[in-house]
């Protein structure tokens, strides 16, 4: 005998299979919503759904967007020799809250990772080796904004190595290292404080 | 400009509703989905549609089924006549897991919290009393399950004086408290020892 209704127990494996949520936190959504009205219910039905069909991939930059050329890529006003190579959408979101890029991204949708058989073929290198050679208006600098981990730091050097090979003269940046403004000395890891030193600036 | 797919922002929206998802967790499960293949995306939609229109509540238990009667309602083999009296659909599997009750159950959906504007009128109270006048083999035990907090406390309290006035002959029980297996005494918080002493059985 099972005791729970089979309509019940199919919402909380699919639950279950978002990350992050085991099979407590399923079971407590599951019932939550079954006291929730049915329109709203029906409204997260509908926009699941929807997630797939009213999205694209911007064939430039490869960002999940509404339409192909995506609102950043069409935009006339942004510098279009800048480009800010991340591993995922959500850091475009975290750059443009800064206010301070106004060029273009590209976006790998990860980074290169042989532990978890990802290499430079599993997410969107190539097309930004292509992007340099064809585009338009000339890229003239990249700026490397992979995370400061082992994968990004290896994905970083692979584009480096390409694109060095590819076009001598790009200049290619990468992100600041240093202590995060509010930071304590005292708690700084001392990789972080050894570049935080090697970066000092004048003041 | 608003820089995430329409789609997207709504799908958000929609995790954001459910408990302890915040508008970061909302956004990572968003983004996880759209790495998803789509018929996946497609079923957790179909699952939610099925939640309400395939489940219904047991007109006797109130408890979450699939069919009215539920499966435990309807099993010939289960004491009639000893009904468990809960919060939630939850702590039906709580205690159907330990194996040791073989009575109904009655789940009230909620507990008063005056605090909250939840009165007596707002869980299924007035079904339970009810269903001891009507049913057909008579209920000879209560016991009440509700959690062990105020609001618990005073569903209890309230449950107890009117089953009192309507049956003087019921017998009304309580789960006992005292120390959770494998806990430590040291640890123990003075109310639950207290409880622990005063429950004390022979060895």
């Amino acid at each position: 005998m099972t005791l729970l209704p089979k309509a019940l127990t199919r919402l909380i494996e699919s639950f279950q299979q978002l990350p992050g949520i085991g099979p407590k936190s399923a079971t407590r959504l599951a019932f939550y919503l079954l006291h929730v009205p049915t329109d709203q219910v029906e409204r997260f039905a509908e926009n699941l759904r929807a997630l797939k069909s009213s999205t694209v991939l911007c064939s430039l930059c490869k960002n999940v967007a509404e339409a192909d050329p995506c609102s950043i890529c069409s935009d006339p006003s942004r510098d279009q020799t800048i480009v800010c190579v991340i591993e995922n959408p959500t850091d475009v979101l975290s750059i443009e809250k800064t206010g301070k890029f106004r060029g273009l991204y590209h976006v790998l949708h990860g980074a290169i990772d042989p532990l978890n058989n990802i290499g430079p073929d599993e997410i969107y290198i190539a097309d930004l080796f292509k992007r340099l050679r064809t585009q338009d208006v000339g890229i003239k600098e990249i700026i490397l904004a992979m995370n400061s981990n082992m994968e990004g730091e290896a994905t970083a050097m692979y584009v480096t190595k390409q694109l060095k090979a590819q076009n001598a003269k790009l200049k290619i940046t990468r992100l600041a290292h240093g202590l995060p403004v509010g930071a304590d000395i005292e708690y700084a890891d001392e990789v972080t404080l050894t570049r935080a030193l090697e970066g000092r600036r004048e003041y």
